[in-house]
Formats: C-alpha cells, structure tokens, sequence
C-alpha cells in the first residue's frame, strides 16, 4: 500500500500561461495536487505554439497532464466572481501577469488575502516588482541576454550569438523555483496556520544557473569590483579568442569527433586522467593539473600539440570502441546523442524516466515523467486537458463548497 | 515579526560534493533548515576547484553558505558511527554516492531506515540504481551528451561542438529536483509520520529540460516511432543546416548585431512584431505566421532578404537606442551583457537580487540569493564554513541528543 500522494488534497488555482507557470503546476499535479487551470476563452497561448490538432500542441501536451481546464473570461465581472471564489476555496494560487495586471483584475495579494489568509500566493515575473525593468515583459531569450548567459557562449567569428539548444533553459528554472517557494510555504503554514506570498523572476532564475561565476570576495577584489572597460562586442571576442586558446589545450573534458560521430570525456580527477592518457596513447606532463594556464610559450605549443594528436587518434575509431574502452575503466565517457534517439535508449526504458497515458482522440501518449522519484509513490497520470474540458465539473463543485460554506456559518 | 524561517528546526545530514548536492542543501539552509555538511578530511571536492585560498573557492562559497561542516572519516569505523548517529538525529539526508557506495558505508537506506523511521533520505546520482548504466559516474559534460543536449547546439561547421556557457545546468536543475522531492515527502510526512526514500537522476534532470521535444503521439508518430537513420554526425549536419536555415529567415526571436554590441529581441505575439516591423522599417508580409516554412524558392529569397534588410538595419544604431526605440512600444527586448556586468546592473541592485555576508578572513562577500522570494522571510546568512569548523559542536550536539533519547526511554 503506497498511501496517498505527496500533495494529495492541495487544491491550486493555476493562471499561468506559456512554460514556466505551466511546469511549476505540473510538478504539484505530479505529485498529487489538483491543479485548476484557468484559461481565456481563447485557451492558454501556448496551446496554439505550432499545434498538432485544434487546441493542443506537443509543447502543451509536455506541460499540462495532470490538471482540469476550466475556461474564465476575467474581462467579464461574473467571471471575475468565479475565479475569486474558486481562490477562496484554495490552498495555492499561481500566476505569471506583469505587475499591475493582478490588480486591474481584483487578484493581488492584498485583495486576495482578506479572502482566504491561509493562501499561498505564488507568481512569476520576468523582474519582480522593483527596480527599473520592473514593468517590462521578458520572455527567457530576452532574459538570456540580459542576464550573460548569451554572451558566455560567443561565436568565435563575432556574428551576433545563437540561442543555445533552443530550450528555454531560464523557465525551466525559474518554475522549480515556484514549485519549491510554494512547497516551502505549505511546511510553513502547517506550523503557523498562514498563507505566504511567494515570488520568483526569469532573471533570477538566470542569475542561479550562473551563480558560480557571481562571487564578489572583498579580499580579491575589492569593496566594489570594476567594470571592466570596453564595450560588449569586445568584451565577447577578447572572451571567444580565450576561450578557443582554452578549447586548444584542453583534453580531458570535452568532446571528441570520431570515426562515426562525436564522444564526451569528463576526467575530473587525477586517477581518471592517467586511464584516458594509457587509452589515447599519449603522455601529458602536466595531467595533474590542466587548467594552469602554460607558462612559456613553447609549453602552449606543446600542449596543442598534444591536443591536436588526440583528435587525431579519436577519428580513427568508432564512437563504441572508444566508450567501450573508457568504461572499462571507470572513466566517465558516453556517445554524443540526439534528444530523439533517448525514445529509444536502453538506460532511459530500463530507468523508466517516461510516463504514458491515453488521450481519447490521439492514442497513446509518451512524455517525460516528474523526474523525482518517490519510494512508495502511486502512479497514474491524467492527460492534459482539452479547453475548459472541465469547466461545469468545476463549477459544480465550487456552488457546493460555497453551500457547505455558508451553511457552516448558519451553524456557528 | 516575521516569525520562523520555512524550514526551522529540520536537521539535515549531507554527504553530498560538487554542485547538485550542495546547491540542493543550501536552498534548503536558505529556508531555514540546519544543514550539517559531512566533509571527509581532505574536503569537500568542490573546495579544491580553482581555490582562491585554502580550502575555499569562488564555486564553493556559490553553492555552500547557510551550512555547518563536520570531518568525518568514513573509512573508520568510528566515525561510520558517528555518521549513523547524526542519521538517527536527522530529518533528512542527502548523498550523490554511486549506487552500492552507500551499502559499503552502511548507510543504505535500508539499513538507516532502521535507525530512523522518519528519515527522508535523498539521493542523486547519474543515471539511477536500474539499467546498463546505473554503474557509471557521469559528470554534468557527459550527461549533456548522452541526452541530446550537445548535439542540440550543434557546429555549423561539423567540428566538435563545444560546451555550453561553461554552466552545469544540468546538475542545477537535478539540486532543484531533489529539493522538491524533499520538501515533498516533508509535507507528506505530517499526514503519514514516515519518510520516504527520494531520488533524482542527472539524466532525468536533462531529459526535463528537453520535455517539449521528447513527447511522442501515437496518432503523429505511430505507436513505436522509427529511429532516424543516419549516424549521429550526418543527423547531426542536417539539423545543424536546417537550423542555419531558420536562422537566415529568423526576424522577431533573435539576437542582432548593433553598432557598438549586441541585442536581442523576443516577439512572440502579432502586436509585438507589428510594433518590430514599424521600428525597423520593413514590411514582412508573413508576419502573422513567421514559423511557417517558405511556400516557394521565391518566398524563401524574400524572406531571407528581410533578415538581411534588419541585419543592415540593426547595426547602424547603438543597442541603446534600439532598446529605448522597442521598450517604448513593449516590445520585449535587451542588451546583450556579460554576467559580470550584472554586478553594476540598476535592476540587479533594485531587486535586492544578492546577499551580501562576511567571512572574517575574506572581509565582504556578495552571492546570488536564493531566487526565492517569500514575504516576511526573515534575512541573514551564515558565510560558508572552514572545513571541519563545527565538528566540535556538532559532536557535541549529539552527544546531548543521544544522552537525552537514552533518558527518555528510560523514563518509560
């Protein structure tokens, strides 16, 4: 017997669109909590993201299982009426407007919470609600820029950068974030009985992705750092041409071309780094410390020589020979792959990192699961659904919570 | 008042190195719960890497302030003790050993459940306890390309593509994960008075980020769909020149060059590109629909001829200017800067983004904060500890907790 879930009788009115919002609320309805999605008659934007049938489109379908659609019209003061008494009855309200919209609809956190003060009032902004930029809209590429992450992955020919891999890595992020605010509010309310106002921004979440580099040390570098001089431009080539230098020597983690495709080498160790000089054949005076920058000039050229021999020698065997002859030695290694061929991985089935279900009019559907694994978890998982497939249901249920409501009050 | 933290009064033993673990365990020392880092005696892994003094490096101190570290010696059976001891007096533990490392350690969870019924006990490793690869280390580089991710940023020259941003997004997103499945079984354990066992994978961590494109519908796809022929490098090849196709069309989401940088635009809606075309001064007449493929070789021309029209647009006005020009009308839209310019960022500083501490030895120290707002959150952050500086009193700690438990049964 597995008990319940998690999240089991959480109740989330969710009015969030695109991914980030979507993800968070996916996450809770994962893990048990009845998520209420509420859409514009039009539906939620991203149902239209290059769709496959009316209303649904895969980046929908892998954002939105476990949730009931009800369709508001917040432009109407009756349906305002509803999505207030449905945020009355709930434990968890998500949103992703810009600062000022919640209040022009009568759900800001002020007019929410004389509502319902055991709320958890969680939303997500491109930039919070101070500070210059606080009114902008900001989608994650835009963040990408603002934030570094663009520029720490130059074109070393200096033509304007690409977007990376085409996942908008900062929603992701910025949704876990939600997820574990709102998460963290609900321990907190078991203790204290209230509600918390939760909230996360895209920049933020591009900022934690790059925190490693965003340490000031007094000692190092003084009080207040200087920005350093020269524009954008030639700050990111004097950044690509460092970067080609380093890409030059390094040997020990990165990716080799082979006779079929590419393979990874990570070697963060020393005893991993001797296994992979035996393997490629090469004797690399300076294996105990790689990342030290050359000394002279001859020591430069040496070790891109030394580079340049093992690029030689990985093109001269497959891509298996070469994983089959790392693993053996504990040498963490894999095949370069594409997103598609992970359908079709023996470590992704054996795993069991998808889940499956049915969708009546489209068969079978096969999505990447929560991710976190739970010992003891039910499993079972609704399918996303259509527009406002469960508007009345919800509804229904709403006048009769209303009706206990009002009659426990005649009761007092 | 703002009362306790989230996470006041949950005990936390972590084993974890690196970065997924340890970011993991400092947003939960972030909310308030007490985070008792168990270092071996050379240290936590991570301390070592670039170190800017002994024992601390700029990556450490990003990913371990709000922590108290003990030295263990785990190889001693003493000390395996004393590690069990703190297990017993945990709420949660933490670890990213390689599957069987913890049954050597006798920290299985088998065995600790035993010890401590109510512990959550969570762990992340590379691939998981179950398939081919369950066995092998896999640093972030690695899993970036066994899931698809290297190959999803692919060379237009066919070389050897290179890492991304020099960021771990992977082990980012998997601390992100585990933390949710803590605080999870956190909640359920209120209802339940058990613990779970909670476990995230890297390689879930990097299939999650590419959940939109890993969906397969067995109406579209046919209930098995085929791998795509081809070695991974002429797949590869291919989407590299289709996606270089896309780019040559690419007008509205997309980086341009300016006359002194760089800056990017995000049009994801029909006024936002209405508002685009205006500013720069085109007329595109596929506005409505720029994702659709070109009908005809002249549609293509003429598309790609627009691309180019901007291009020479983009570069005779500062990125100032355009950004002043696109704001104006909400169109969303940045400049492109470096990570450390957002240290000087106006909406960094006004959005109180970082937290600031000081390490007696270091003087003054700015991180990325947690990201997660939460009001009435009370502040203040303990610096990242020197290695082993609370053993003392974390031992001493639980010898009272033990003395006490002993007490307590022998009143009953």
């Amino acid at each position: 017997m597995n008990g319940p879930a998690p999240l089991d009788g959480i109740r989330v009115v969710d009015f969030s669109g695109y991914i980030a919002g979507p993800f968070c609320t996916q996450m809770l309805g994962d893990m048990g909590a009845d998520i209420i999605k509420v859409e514009p008659p039009s539906g939620e934007q991203w149902r239209g993201q290059d769709p496959f049938a009316s209303g649904f489109s895969k980046s929908f379908v892998a954002l939105n299982r476990n949730k009931r659609s009800i369709v508001l019209d917040l432009k109407s003061e009756k349906d305002r009426d509803v999505a207030r008494g449905l945020i009355a009855s709930a434990d968890v309200m998500v949103h992703n407007y810009r600062p000022g919209v919640p209040e022009r609809l009568g759900i800001s956190y002020c007019a929410v919470k004389e509502l319902n003060p055991k709320l958890i009032y969680a939303s997500n902004s491109a930039y919070g609600q101070k500070g210059p930029r606080a009114h902008q809209a900001g989608y994650d590429l835009v963040i990408q820029a603002v934030s570094g992450l663009i520029a720490s992955n130059p074109n070393p020919d200096g033509k304007a950068p690409r977007r990376y891999a085409g996942i908008a890595l900062i929603d992701f992020t910025a949704g876990q974030m939600l997820a574990l605010g709102i998460l963290s509010a609900l321990i907190q309310r078991v203790r204290t009985g209230v509600g918390r106002k939760i909230e996360t921004t895209l920049i933020e979440a591009a900022l934690s992705l790059q925190r490693q580099k965003l340490v000031s040390i007094e000692a190092l570098d003084g009080a207040h750092p200087q920005k350093a001089p020269g524009t954008v431009r030639e700050r990111m080539q004097a950044a690509a041409s460092q970067m080609n230098d380093l890409v030059e020597r390094e040997l020990y983690y990165r990716t080799f071309e082979t006779s079929d495709g590419y393979v990874t080498i990570g070697c963060l160790n020393v005893p991993q780094r001797k296994h992979f000089m035996a393997i490629v054949g090469l004797d690399d005076p300076w294996f105990e410390n790689p990342d030290a920058l050359p000394q002279t000039e001859d020591e430069d050229l040496r070790r891109r020589a030394l580079t340049s021999y093992a690029e030689a020698e990985f093109v001269k065997k497959s891509s298996a020979t070469w994983v089959t002859a790392f693993e053996a030695c504990g040498v963490p290694c894999a095949p370069v792959q594409m997103s598609s061929d992970l359908m079709f991985d023996e470590q992704v089935a054996a795993g069991g990192y998808f889940i499956d279900f049915t969708m009546p009019e489209f068969g079978h559907v096969r999505t990447m699961g929560p991710g976190i694994s739970i010992n003891g978890q039910p499993q079972g998982h609704r399918p996303p659904p259509a527009l406002g497939q469960h508007t009345k249901e919800i509804l229904d249920e709403l006048a009769a919570l209303q009706v206990a409501a009002v009659s426990a009050d005649g009761d007092r």
